[in-house]
């Protein structure tokens, strides 16, 4: 990870965190309330069980905060890392009862994330074997989690495509299709876009055949998105342009295609599967509890 | 889909789909507002291009409805239906401007919830082929959208284990261990739970081994939780056991060994694949625009 | 109170005072804000000035601290005391004018604890001169209170029913009568609940006539509610039924009959009355201002 | 209840329902999902078994409005009706399941603002017999609710005090005694809160002797409360005074001793009691079930 | 400004500081994320470019503590102070890379306040050549900011009419259009409004003649609103009251005859121009950044 | 306004409207409630009394539907028309007291976008004499109100710069400031700027010299901000730039100056003072009211 990366903002960190342990009614666990004293003291670890980078420590920190303040979480290897199976990333301490409640949300989140981060890692290793392209994420995100897998993915060392539909220009197949039903071509709807839309952005169009990308390009276009063509045809149409114009390349690419898509010269490669399909990593909890309370002085919290 | 099925709670499909349009800032999508005029009309079909189970048309139709209260999404085959590739499931109707804001996150939703009604469907076919036993979810799910795949589930026929840590008693390694570490087994841990909990719960207890199965039986818990053992030793202590006891079946079981633990005589099996990993089903939104708008009285909406 | 109860929610604590604070305008204390100076200190006690169990202290020391940072307040007689009139429960130190903006808030809610368990309190042990069953409470809760009310139950020495409609099975006779418009009878109701509801809940059944019970405990029931019943009646039922079945006595019981309930060998008594009817404890705030400033060390909070 | 009476803000209602029902989980209502079909119809009356004025209806209304758009509320008696026990206040049609989701907490709030306006209309009734004294409410009221509790005040016939710390000045003697401590006498306390309020605030003053009340109208209070003094004494002072200043009693005063505190001169009797100790009125709801569903036209609501 | 001035709420300022951050996006500031290392140091100090009154500095605090916790602001001159163009009012120190995403919004309420603090200080100062009239503020605020806008009159030593439509009686021309439109007149008016608001709140009447303000006076009205009239006929109606009736002068008030308005005798002058159309102050954040991080001992923050 | 300008998000007016009503307490509007019963109807008219340029009427329309579903909005002059004044942009009819309870709200709104909008289309057709450049905002709106004020200014016919510190890569003065300190020029933050942001994104710089605005194109800045220079130097640099540099001039450009800068070539002029300074324009809402009810069939909302 860049050490120019920013944290992810804690306020959003805090919201989320909080909507998630009150979907899983963590306040109200029964089997833990009933079964473990609130003074009850313990030690848990992050056990990595598959080889990959690890991601969303803060947000597990934030788990344990909120079911009690006095849970600390130390980090091993912080968020970035590259760790093999059996390594352990992190630890908590403190009160046992409000560590297991907390629990199940906070795996929820860093193997989703550390998931993420893994297979964005894989793709950018991939990549690099065919050319130096950028790996860029798309809106294809979990609904109520973007800027988390936006984070896994720049903690694996892949790019942000935009983040919304305000700070990008794209037009698609459908923008054009919609402008075609009324009579005007691609290259007015570029100017439409230029018009329109502010000066601060650029204007990406998403072409699928050389002829359209020509025309995209004529029409001033800065960037133009290559949908589901052969590598070849890609190699073609990035040779012919002009080198001030950006070329993505987009649909159907996978581990196996990365190199060779990357070596069409291609500048970016964005790939929906890094946050729609990354699977989870295997990532347990270990718990260890202390017979003892933590003593007078162990804990000021306000659970108290 | 059991026709007793009660439909996702309106209040909730509103709320996420409202979240979910804010964080792709869909009223600000700049592109589509350059470039395609308010009050151009559209069409649009959800095309399933794999077999699956729908699952998911009613946070479409909130996604579309709140972009345009012009905007109507008619179903053709409803939640629950399997489709093959190439079927519709849904049709879309009205300002193209905001059916394209929606589209994303429309999809979004749908192709998740429909993948993991998809995989859940096969899971209960496979069992079957073993024995009646429910196949269940568990709490491995994503934060903030645990309802909705909880739904999903029920919709590809399996079934839903406890929803969060406050409508079920389950006491799990780490309760024991926390118990150990004060002196305390297995038996005065049930006793425990079954003093402090609700009357209206029952006791599940989670155990590794055949010893602990007797011990928790003994201390009449209602539920055992065997996790991770072979076919063979669950079948010995599901045969061995009175009847009145519901095992649960957890732990590293995949499709190909669904119907062999089936057959152990176990009555639930959890899987947190469902939830955790079910690939996002292929479907796309095919728009198809309309040269003119809807005329005077085609939109009555504050969008005006 | 049992050393085991876990304290509640701080989450909870925080938006319920908050959303008191704000709907009584705390902020906007016109007399105080006019009359006494920001920077003046003062001192202020719980003084009870009737019998009864003490319960809420942690939502007054809430209020006061959302009131100023700088207010601190001290326990006395924690949760769970019972005292008698004339004790000083807590008291509060610090800023006066923020002291006397929240003083009415905090007492609205100290009182209306303080009020539900001793009730609960005066049950169970009238309850327990009959025989060992549980007071349990109901859903009959203040709305946006219950957290609170159950609190205040557990506080008392009485415990809780289900908290909401999803962690209990709870069939009752509106449940039956619509089953039976259908053609459908009790044994049948009991096998839906039990095919449709999670694992982990027991499945209740509400009955007005041992008849009923009868076909509820052949239908495998769990806990059979005796609806309005004669003591002798319900005593019959609990004499005849298998000892697995537990029962729960309900409707019209009051503290005069408590004893004799009780001794029919019920395991649970509900009682509407605990959260609905318990009328707030005579608990007054006494304060004492003090002349002088807090000075330039004694105040660090963001107020200043 | 006067004709002008402006109904409940239709947005705090929509909110606090909504909170109610969140509370309740009433979404999540697993038992009636498991043995009531979605489409099975039924009717429900509110069933008055005390005498007592009908308050909340359109609360209800809200209730299962929002548990299924095709629940359809009539009133038969509406808000401030005197009933006598046997009345049907209201019906309530439509979906079963949604009904039965809804009622308890439509129960908790129509039998909690019934009971506070009944209360209500008998202290009026009371104070009616010594004098024109307007009976009044005060701050005790129910966190969260207040809004719905002066409405039941109103409702039942009796008037309304300030709302909030901002819309009333109320000198009160910790006021005084904070202004004491720094030297300040209770003539320059009115002379302060005339000074730093608004001018669209009338100067109330808590005087608990004759020559304190005296003190105030010289310092040209607007109105005097009399705390907790003998109805004699209160005669006097109210003789004594210029005809321009208004008297509050308060303080101890119960329907017993209503008529002789009204007929000293007092112009307002503020009661806590009216909110704080009011007893839930009797009421219950009796359902029906239809044996049939709505059919293909009942129906047209987002649950489908 | 007063000593006896109570800061903004807290809580206030927290949410509409982070509204503001929300709806500039500051968590997701590109630039400064690209080009900033997150443990960079640097300074700022607001430097006022013109003449005026300090206010909105804890605004200012907060929004660089939302976004950093290591973010310290120093106030040198305080709010209130009257400070020339070249003063620095206060300074901030910490990370740079957060002091630049929260400095627009910071500076963008810092402005506001300070520019109608300003105009209330204009105001305050050329009335008072005339007499003692108090000037107040008026509802025409900016949507969302009023309390920060009323704080902001009060810095500037000027005083607050009515916050909301709960906390006065006025009785506008609307009022006494509508009643006249139901053959009601203005003294009957005046009756409806005693007899049905709180006993706490004074009446106010506005009127625009003479004859109407007689007639108001007449029937008791507390305050009576003079609406857009000359000085002499407010002299001449103010000499002719009786010395309890407290007036108010309205409508078309500017700095120029400000003056002449408070040589008539009125009580109040209210100014919608205020807070209506107060230009900002023209002031500027001057940042210094320092070359080298904070240490490892510099930054203890959650950003960490 | 463009006819190709879509309508503010529905979502953000119902919120902001909202706000606004909760703000001024319209739902406890006492001097209304007190004195117009709730179903005496009305009719009100949105008078413009100065010429201006219509904008907000959507706002009024939701701050009245608020207030009672039965108050209608019809538009006679829709938002962008260019009004004289005397002329009626709207009129209301319905619930005279809702009516009533309203009226300031909207009138705060719509005085001000109106305000807004007249100053944009006066900078616009200003500039218009010196040359084609664009008119476009700042970040220097309300906060809370960015996205009306945007909505406003092209409604005036200007344009909207970026909307947040998301949408667009501003280098300013003190990112250079920050990177000098660490020993980076100016290039190779324009290059950091490009490595780190979307490609979706522009990099705009700012600067203050002709040797800075030249490094800058060297550096491949796609625009340049001039900021604070004289019309002749910004005509050199224009004239001595690469035509596909985009510029824009900002600081302390007033309607006298616009032409004058137009005429330079630069493509963009923003100025604060849209959104910062733009007096409220004045208009008032003039009211009728009748004398009877709306009658049986009048009224059909909620209020009922």
């Amino acid at each position: 990870m860049d050490e120019r990366t920013h944290a992810l903002d804690p306020a959003l960190v805090r919201d989320i965190v909080a909507a998630a342990l009150a979907e899983d009614r963590a306040a109200f666990d029964v089997t833990t309330q009933a079964t473990v004293p609130p003074d009850q003291q313990g030690q848990a670890t992050f056990l990595y069980k598959a080889d990959g980078v690890v991601c969303g420590l803060d947000l597990a920190r934030e788990v344990f905060a909120q079911c009690s303040p006095d849970l600390v979480l130390t980090v091993r290897h912080p968020d970035g890392t590259w760790v093999e199976s059996g390594a352990v990333a992190a630890e908590v301490e403190g009160p046992l009862a409000a560590m297991l409640s907390g629990e199940r949300v906070a795996l929820n989140l860093v193997q989703r994330l550390s998931g993420i981060a893994t297979m964005a890692r894989r793709y950018v290793d991939e990549a690099a074997k065919g050319g130096p392209a950028r790996i860029v994420d798309t809106r294809k995100t979990t609904p109520g989690l973007r800027a988390l897998e936006r984070y896994a993915v720049r903690t694996g060392g892949a790019r942000n495509h935009r983040n919304t539909l305000e700070d990008g220009v794209l037009i698609k197949d459908n923008h054009l299709a919609a402008a075609a039903a009324r009579g005007i071509g691609l290259a007015e709807v570029v100017r439409l876009a230029r018009e329109h839309a502010a000066h601060t952005l650029r204007i990406e169009v998403e072409v699928t055949e050389a002829e359209q990308a020509r025309e995209a390009i004529e029409a001033s276009a800065d960037v133009i998105l290559l949908d589901n063509m052969p590598p070849e045809q890609m190699r073609d149409i990035v040779a012919a342009a002009p080198p001030h114009v950006l070329f993505e390349a987009s649909g159907g690419i996978t581990l196996d295609t990365l190199a060779e898509v990357a070596a069409t010269g291609v500048h970016l490669i964005s790939a929906g599967a890094l946050t729609h399909s990354a699977p989870a990593l295997d990532i347990s909890i270990e718990v260890d509890a202390a017979a003892t309370s933590a003593g007078p002085s162990g804990s000021t919290g306000q659970q108290e």
